[in-house]
Formats: C-alpha cells, structure tokens, sequence
C-alpha cells in the first residue's frame, strides 16, 4: 500500500550526500548504528518491529524520475544527480531478529556501506522502525494486562493516516489477536474481525429489527452492539431473544459488544443476564477508551470480558507517541568515530559492534545485554562493565551468551529468509516469555543491564581522551 | 505515495455493507456528520485539514482484485462481492473549506448518499481527517508562538511511518514554512529545508574541514551545525572561520545549528559571537525537542534564534496524539435520526444541517457558531440556543452569519476547484487573523460558542422524547 520512493526522507541526508560524493568520502566505509536511549512506557523492555518493512523498503529504495527532476529544481548539480539515479544499497546489514526484546542504549540494528549509501538511508530506519516497534511494545503491554482474553486492534479511525498500516502488523507482532483493519489483515495475514456501529442499530426504527437482520446475514459470525439505547433495558435483552431465535434455526450468537459506560458493571450484569438464559456461550466484548491500565483493572475486578477491542492508545502509543530511536555514525575514514557529550550516557559506542545475551542454565535471560567489539570472541567475555561508572561490573564468564545481531543483507542483497507476521509475533512472544516478571511489571520494573566488554570499554576510553585533548 | 484501496478500512464497515445489501436498505439515503467532541491540546480552535486528501482518496475508492478475493475468503457472499466490485461512491459531500477554523460538536463535513455507501466511507474519513486536523491545529499553535521566525518541520524520523507524508502537508497548513521531508515538498510543493547531521562533522578528523567541504559545495545555501564537539569553543569559532573564507569568495554563510544544550544562552553567546565578527547576516537556527510551550519561553527570553526546527511534538501531535473526531447517523429511512446518551452534550444533532458563523461588522468573527437545520434561511436566524442548557440564549439577529458547509461532491463527482497548499494554508492564515486573540491564549483560552437554531433544537427535543418513550 506504501510506495516509498528515496526522497521520503530528510532533506539532509541528501545535501551531506552531495558533499561526500563531491568530496571523494563516498566510497568509505562507514558504520551507522540504530538504537533508543530511553524505553517507552516507562516500562521494562521494547520490542523490535518493523524489520521486514525496511528490508523491502530497501530493496525498492530508488530515485525515480520524479525525484530527480525535483532534486534537479532544488539545485543538485548534474553529477550528484546521476549518481543517485542509479543509487542501489551494496552493503551490509546486521540486524536483531524482528520480535526480539531490546534495551536502551545497545546496537538494534548496524548498517556498513559507503558512507554516503549509509547516511542516505537514516531517515527511513528511524521512520519505519521508530513508529512499529513503539506500537508493538504497548501492544505487547496490553497483552500482558490481557493474559489469555482476546485482543483486537480497533484503531484505524484515529490512527495517523497511513500510519495505520503498519500499526495494524505491529500490533499483531506484541499480541493481538486480530485487527478490523481488513487492508492490513490482507497484506499481513492477520485475523481481521469486526461487527457493527451504533449508526446500524439508529438506522432502523427498533434495536430488535437491526439485531435480527443482521443476524440473519452474518449468521453465526454474529456480535451486537448492545449500548445504542440502554444496555441491560434494551440491548441485552434484544440480544438474549435474538440468540434464542437464532438458536431455533440450528444457529449461535457468537457475542454482544459493549462500548460505553462502566464496563466492568455492565459486564457482570450482562453476563448474569446471558447466563440465566442459558447462553453461557455467548462471549461478551468491549471497548471504549480502553489501554493496559484500563484492562488490567477490568481484570482485577473480575469482569467477565471475553474480548477487549483497543484503539487510540494502542495505535498511537499514548502517552509517549514516538520512540526515541536514533541513528548514530560509530565508523567512517577508517576509524571508531564518537559523539562527545556531557551526559557521559550519551557518548556513543565506537566501531563495528556486537551484543550479547547473557542466558541462565534454565533458558532464562540473565537480565542483561553486553556489547563488545565485532571481532572478540564469545568466550573471552568474562566480565561487563557499567557504561560510565567506573565502580560496577559483573562476572559473565559462567554464562551462556547468545549473539543478537546477525547479518541480513550483504553486499546490498537480502540473506535472511523473510518471516511472516505469526512466526516474528510466536518468536517475540518466546523471548518475552524467558524474561523475568520483575521486568514486565508496569509500576517501577526491574532494570534490565547493559554493559559493555572489558575492550569496547577501553577502546570508548581511549577515543574519549584523544577527542577531550584534541578540543 | 499513498495507494489507499477499498480495503484500507474498519471490517465492520463492510459486515454493516453485506447487512444494507442484502436487506434492501442500500439505496436508502443516509446523511453521517464528521465533527469531533473536544479540542485538542486545551486550545480554543482546531484547523480543517485532510479534505483534499480525502477527496482524492474518495475518486479512487474502489476495491480491486485483491480485495475482493480476500473478502471471498472471508466468507462474504458472490452476490454482495459483485456489488463491491463495481462499487462508485454516489452521493454528495458537504464541507467546510479546508483551513478553516473548526470547533467542536458541529457537523465540519457531511455526507449524504444511499447508506451502503456513506457507511463503507466511515473509517476512510475518520483515518484521513482527524491526523492531518490534529497536526494542522499543533502547527498553528506553533506558529502563534514562533511569530514572524521561521518554522520547520524536521518530524519525519519520529512519525508515525507513511503517516509522516501527511504531517509535513498539515504542518504546512497550519503554518510551517518549510519542511525537511523531500516527498512531501516534491508532491505538495511545500519548501524543503535542510542542513547537516553530526554524523556529517564526525565522518571527518577535524570539524572545520568538515564545514569547508560543506561550504565549498553547498555554497550560499550552507547552514553549519556547531553543537558536534563545543559550541562555543569549537562550533561558532570554527563557523565564522569559514564564513570568513566564504567573504573573500563572494559568498555568505547562511546560518548555524544549534541541536542541544541550553538554546537560549547559546543563541545568545552565538548571536554575540557572529555579530563581533560583523557576521549579522548569519542566522541561528535551533532544534532539540521543541513545541510551542519551549518556543514560547524562548522568545520571551529574547533568544535571538531566526529559525526554529520542530519533530516529534508536531508529527505525533503530543500530548494529545489523536483528535477524538467521528462519524455519526443523522438521517436514515426517510427520518432524522439520534443516539440517546446520558450525557446531554453527547446526543447527536438530526437531520440534514447548515452552520453559519456570526461574523461582527468589522470582519472580525464573534465568537460563535449556529447549528440550523439545512432549509432554514439565514435571515430567520434570529437567535442561538445552549445545545443542553435551556435558560442559555443568544440573540444573533443583527450580525451577518456566514455559512460553513458547502457542497464539494455532487453525484459522486468533485465539483469544488482542488485547492493548493498555498491556498489552503493562506485561507486559514487570513481565518485565525480574523479570530480574536483570547481564543488563541494557550491557558484557558476564552470558549467558542456552539449553539443550536430554535429549530434545530426543538426537533432534537421533539426526537429525545419520542426515543425516551420508546425506550
């Protein structure tokens, strides 16, 4: 649905582009890493979306004509010009596996080319991965909250225009079940799943005419809204005849659909209502300004919810709205290349890189990631150190340690085998499950370390005095 | 950009569809109102944004192939698929113009077509309208701060995936003067803006080589960003070396970037720094987690920033991130129709509408909407009626009245002239002049009234009481 051509981009990385080929910098090698430095939600982990839309959306990363006949009218000389006609990505990417948990402040995702090929694709890995992996982890959120009741992405109408696209696989990849977005539910093979709106019950004369025809259509993939009139005086128990007639037919509610009001109280009385009718077999569904919190306390209260339907929260992830993701040059001319800072959080990490999962004897994580430079060895990692306390470190010799990131596109072509959505959602949902509870809770979770190999530290070190010297 | 099909919507859309096809109530006129509930960021307008957008989406509405064998697999029925296939929207919209002032609960676009189709249309307007108007409306509150300094829009990184396309178009509208996203300038004809990242200075072993490369190829189009190593130690002094070397070439630096720290007090010492140097043609320009509250503060601190570059704030529409707009019934089998709430301010307003705002005889506007039903004449608008509160009246015969809604689809077929974005952003600049400024404050800015025509408001009356008693 999304034709991204090259110029979706910052204007930036197109004028630094111009200087590097003009300047003969284009050829170098350069390192770029994508990472996040603060976790959204103030919660305990992130996960990693949106992989798969990059590598297709670099795999289709040109200039076409259009773009550079504009490029031409902003005064981007001839040269430069031809050259990005013929763009085409030929390095390398190394990437986390799409579903994984990631941490602030650790290489996500690198990539290794020409610094200009480099440079040129910022924009879009923050645009693509920012946005999908911030929706994954509330969705991810919402499922915890959830435990084994269903979950449906209803955010389409407030999503951010086609922005709403991905949301919709985003959402799939943290938990849900199941999206009204058909567009997404076709492109991604999601479960799509909807029901009907208040403007459907209004347009007929009485609640039981709308319940009955559209129950006759729909059949036994029927859920009614039940809240347009009264809930427990109308909607329900039009809903409660219309099961027993449909029930006379050899058919089935499937569920009623409650979407205002308190829906904890309305749940329990509804469900009394169905019970005593003997439709025990009717599922009850809600909605309404619904996120984790909201359904963590539904939860608690015991409200016989069989299925939540999330919107605006979800899609939009309120309350922070974006990632804070970042794409930082760690490589060019030859050398380890750093950002100095006064926040000694802030300095990057230099050079080509790797990251560690430290994993306990039982398959469990440790609780902590360890970045090292890409050439030492798993075994040699025997101690991590805090990134700049100087005081704190901890033994990892005894762990087992899993690499995290592995090279998906080389010499610009893909390697890895594209997945589909189930098997990122059913891989995310066994990394998660090898987490700690501490660090899933909402409220103050447990602190998941990352540090860095006794070399990587001294390699940062070392390039921070000479930078310190040389300003 | 943006290849919406049929598909990109809600499922429940297209169950309601199967339902009205197949009972015989498709041809049936419907009229659904679009307008929200609650003004976004506490403010006291919000700005129409997204209609061209949506009535080009609204030609293309067709589902194709692929939808209609997705559709197939879902269970719909060949009947109902044949009508989806050959599906053309037939009937009218009314409008607001685009970049108008909009306030909540009164109808800002309406539709009136046989009700398949404007219910199956529900989740395309919502999706397109409420984004772009909550950017647009972000923007505007931007620009009241920033004044006459120029404002752009660096956002693209932090939104929402494709949905960054439209957010540099309502950021444009609501007053942005530049954007740094290359496809929406190219496709919109929107100014595109852009400088240099710290990758750039880092990719080089000093930070003056790094600006004279950029300058000797970027010419007098070369804004420097100096906050990479010391901004006042390293950044400015560096900066005005070249801009002195650019003097002896003919040429001129055009600015300097500041991207962190305290903005004020750098701009401050830069200002001071480059004006020593007789450089007071430099401009500054500032980024860093900018929204209107920051801009704000820093022009009231007199910091001398000429240009101010702002993301994730206005792409995400924070703290909001959605506008709360819907789509509700308002006429349906040949009768207006309503939605009962226990919230008074929530019961829809029936039947086919008009909105007139009361303009002042200096131009100025007073203040107020009405809501009449559409065949009332404007010289029978005597007085405006509370929507809840029935002692609450406002005489508004003397004031000339202006109506709102204007008819842009007539038999499927757009007949309003498309708008640029220049037009559209210049139409509601000329709108907001005519507002006055205690609507604009960002604390507890002064309320616009919303009122009702006596006619208007004794058929709701008449309608809450026949529903009442039904119920």
């Amino acid at each position: 649905m999304i034709d991204y051509s090259a110029t979706y981009t910052d204007q930036y990385e197109l004028t630094m582009g111009q200087v590097y080929f003009h300047k003969g910098q284009k050829n170098d090698t350069a390192i770029f890493d994508y990472f996040f430095r603060k976790l959204p939600f103030k919660g305990g982990y992130a996960i990693f979306t949106g992989l798969e839309d990059f590598l297709q959306a670099l795999q289709k990363f040109r200039f076409n004509n259009e773009d550079i006949d504009f490029l031409r009218d902003e005064g981007m000389d001839p040269e430069y010009l031809e050259y990005l006609k013929d763009f085409r990505f030929s390095g390398r990417v190394y990437a986390c596996r799409e579903g994984d948990l990631i941490f602030p402040n650790r290489p996500i995702m690198s990539i290794e080319a020409p610094i200009i090929e480099a440079q040129i694709l910022e924009t879009i890995v923050l645009n693509i991965l920012n946005y999908q992996t911030l929706i994954a982890t509330k969705a991810s959120r919402m499922r915890l909250a959830a435990g084994d009741r269903k979950l449906v992405d209803f955010g389409l109408r407030r999503a951010p225009g086609p922005g709403g696209y991905y949301a919709s696989r985003a959402a799939a990849i943290g938990g849900f079940d199941a999206t009204s977005n058909v567009r997404s539910g076709r492109d991604y093979n999601i479960p799509v799943s909807g029901t009907m709106a208040h403007s459907f019950v209004q347009s007929y004369d009485d609640e039981i005419s709308s319940f009955r025809d559209f129950a006759e259509i729909r059949k036994n993939d029927c859920v009614l809204l039940v809240d347009t009139y009264d809930t427990l005086k109308s909607g329900v128990p039009n809903a409660i005849k219309v099961a027993k007639e449909m029930e006379e037919e050899g058919g089935r509610l499937k569920g009623i659909r409650l979407d205002s009001g308190d829906l904890a109280w309305l749940a329990k009385k509804s469900r009394k209502m169905l019970d005593d009718a003997s439709l025990e077999y009717v599922k009850i569904a809600a909605s309404n300004q619904l996120d984790e919190e909201v359904i963590k306390s539904l939860i608690v209260q015991q409200a016989p919810i069989d299925l939540f339907g999330v919107g605006t929260s979800l899609v939009t992830g309120r309350p922070d709205a974006a990632l804070d993701g970042v794409y930082k040059l760690s490589y060019a001319g030859g050398e380890p290349r750093l950002k100095l800072s006064e926040t000694p959080e802030k300095i990057n990490l230099p050079g080509k890189k790797q990251v560690y999962r430290i994993v306990e004897e039982n398959g469990f994580f440790y609780g902590a990631d360890v970045v090292s430079l890409a050439e030492e060895k798993e075994g040699e990692l025997d101690v991590m150190l805090h990134p700049s306390k100087s005081h704190m470190s901890l033994s990892i010799g005894r762990y087992k340690k899993e690499p995290l990131l592995h090279k998906v596109v080389d010499n610009g072509e893909r390697i890895s085998e594209p997945k589909s959505i189930n098997e990122i959602a059913e891989y995310s949902r066994q990394r998660l499950n090898r987490l700690s509870q501490e660090y899933k809770r909402f409220e103050n979770p447990h602190l998941y370390k990352v540090g860095l190999s006794k070399s990587l530290k001294q390699e940062r070190d070392r390039l921070v005095n000479r930078y310190r010297q040389k300003a």
